[in-house]
């Protein structure tokens, strides 16, 4: 085989034993959280029907779909797992009990370029709320945010929410530059979920092209660039239609927020619109404070998701936040712990003639529940103890001739250096 | 979307909470024996270049590779584990401290036809130990077998491991039939491994097949399948060469797996050779005892996948053990365990105006420890009280105006049905 083809592909990793106890150390918090706010794990297949994925939105997330045709089959790695979470909901509708809570902890796939916190694939903690249409969903999936983030060891002030509602600025522009055309709104929002990475010029011109979805007129696509400059709800409250339920919806969110004691970290910003076609309502994202990142998560309110693929209407809202950024800030401010080898004993047999006595030490002290390393060959008892050292196991068990005819092992305290004679049929108890 | 795109693609699954919380309970006592063994958990992508599973060898699992072209990439869904975990290991063959204890829990795919135990996905616990070339490595690895099988309640005679040695078997032929073709012995293998499933006639007559890789005459190709029948280490003996070091190692692992504890369920099977090309020494396999089911697991020795992908060689063993098959056996042997969403406290706000206060005891309790599932809009107090006897919660938290007013939480014992009042800024103390 080439070398290059003994690396993994482009975009993908690697996980060795020490970055795996990172990886798991995370997922470990995310699990903690989720079963903290009594969440239920589920999973979906790593491969789907393309056709759950395919929208035709213009977004992103569909042009980087990782397809491909199979025994007339078209199929693709998920890129996402709302869609898949949707399918799994809408074929038990009647026989779940609403509302759901539900997370997951699954590896999704976007062919896109490579830049710092992006990758090809990478593993997103999700949570979704099915069957609520209030606010008190969304406040409850923002709050398991910040709890993970203090979980794994941020200060508070070291990320920001920014909350918008696509309600908020559909009823707002509903009355004036969509009067006639609704259905420009799902592409409207695509368009300028770029305005951070392509600024206000370019937005505006796709929000004009005649090609293109949205072809609004050039005084209207001003309009609606200049809108999404509002960090103020009180001033975007001054644009919505008298008895605004959107608006209502934000300000009862900031009260429940403020309960949950996350309201400081989160601020109204009404360029938030996530560059998902499917979201109807609140939206939101987090980012470093210092700016550095990409978001670290973002979510929303989906409530036409399930109608849209074929099921009954069901009111859902969630959050997808991946395993990648959040690794670079924890980096970035020296949160990521280098975890040990976890090893309790080690049993170290001088000859093959000790080995059967060795293997029974290690089976009892196995079955008492310690973790056991078997040194596996004779070897030198010098690098078996810098072995054990290094690992931090607590006992070394050393079986030779001598201990054998004795009926004894001898156990070195690894942290005392304290050594004594153990009677072989006493390991584990 | 159409119906049937509702469903996951064929030989596929969803995991619902029920089904994900079974799924997690087995992998959890993988990975605790695992740890018990002392191995360190890694994982590789799921999506590889192909070139590394595709060998010439005629095997099944590589004609049911998941593979497809992307973007001028031809690429793989993991057939199984081990390539990739040799690719890491050769990727840093100098800075890892040998023998290498390894484990994974992974999802693989192969497109094959959908039997009982048989889907187009599976999970599989792999562990694998690198550098050690003495059969101390199989031992420690058939015994991490069967410390699962006791550990998710299976009792002893449930399971037989079947072990055989592919060196024994090519030091029997070396001298004989395949003389001047050692290459021809890597496909004999893969064919001899069909004998349960298309018979002994059907073997034969692949070994004779002139435009096979075998192309053995027809006496030999009978004596090599009247060979398979021996059951009995010391029958086999009687074939091998003298001074044979495949028997010696034969021998000497069922000494090891005596002090293991597990020689009783373990028998030697001339017929075991295990369908992939890498294997070079011992192979085993593990069937339930009353034969309903396809392998629980498999592995044996490969010396030679580092060389052969281009790396140096490194001795290497390891076994696969599926989620599917041990599913099946578990339920019909009514093990599989029911396990209950994990609820400690439920928080129950009567109306709109008491959600922040009952938002506040969430929290508290939380950040206690506490797994809290807080009812998202008011809905009927009997339905909270239904559910949080249905997913076994330990208390319940009510909060009317009536409590708000007096500072309390009113808290009813699922248990015994005792209800008291807590002060709200106790909660979770």
């Amino acid at each position: 085989m080439s070398q290059s083809k003994l690396q993994p592909p482009r975009g993908t990793r690697d996980f060795y034993p020490d970055e795996y106890r990172q990886r798991e150390w995370l997922f470990d918090h995310f699990r903690s959280v989720a079963h903290q706010f009594a969440f239920e794990e589920v999973d979906a297949p790593t491969v789907e029907h393309a056709e759950l994925f395919t929208r035709k939105a213009g977004e992103e997330i569909v042009d980087q779909l990782y397809h491909f045709e199979l025994h007339d089959r078209h199929l693709a790695l998920r890129p996402e797992m709302t869609p898949s979470i949707a399918r799994m909901v809408i074929a038990r509708a009647g026989a779940l009990r609403m509302p759901l809570r539900w997370f997951t902890v699954t590896q999704n796939w976007r062919y896109e370029r490579m830049t710092r916190g992006r990758k090809r694939e990478h593993y997103q903690w999700n949570m979704d709320i099915w069957g609520e249409p209030s606010v008190s969903a969304e406040a409850e999936l923002i709050a398991a945010i910040f709890a993970l983030l203090d979980a794994v060891g941020l200060e508070r002030g070291d990320v920001k929410l920014r909350i918008n509602s696509r309600a908020l600025l559909e009823e707002s522009l509903r009355e004036g530059v969509l009067r006639d055309r609704p259905e420009a709104f799902a592409p409207l929002c695509v368009a300028i979920d770029k305005l951070d990475k392509i600024g206000a010029d370019a937005v505006t011109r796709q929000l004009i092209d005649t090609d293109g979805a949205v072809h609004l007129d050039e005084a209207a696509a001003r309009f609606v660039v200049a809108m999404l400059e509002l960090k103020d709800l009180g001033e975007a409250a001054r644009l919505a239609p008298a008895g605004s339920q959107a608006l209502a919806d934000l300000e009862r969110l900031f009260q429940l927020l403020d309960a949950y004691g996350v309201a400081d970290q989160v601020v109204f910003d009404a360029s938030v619109v996530r560059g998902l076609a499917y979201y109807t309502g609140i939206v939101f994202e987090a980012f470093d404070t210092g700016g550095e990142l990409r978001a670290l998560c973002g979510g929303g309110r989906y409530d036409q998701l399930a109608e849209t693929l074929g099921g009954k209407p069901v009111p859902a809202v969630g959050f997808g936040f991946g395993d990648v950024v959040i690794g670079e800030l924890l980096k970035d401010k020296k949160k990521l712990p280098l975890l040990m080898r976890p090893v309790d004993d080690m049993v170290f047999a001088f000859g093959e003639g000790e080995r059967p006595a060795a293997i029974r030490v290690a089976r009892r002290l196995r079955e008492a529940g310690r973790r056991v390393e078997l040194t596996l060959s004779g070897g030198k008892l010098k690098r078996a103890l810098a072995d054990a050292d290094r690992v931090g196991a607590a006992r070394i068990w050393l079986l030779g001739p001598d201990e054998i005819e004795r009926g004894v092992a001898r156990v070195k305290d690894l942290a005392s250096g304290r050594e004594s004679d153990e009677k072989l049929e006493d390991a584990g108890s």
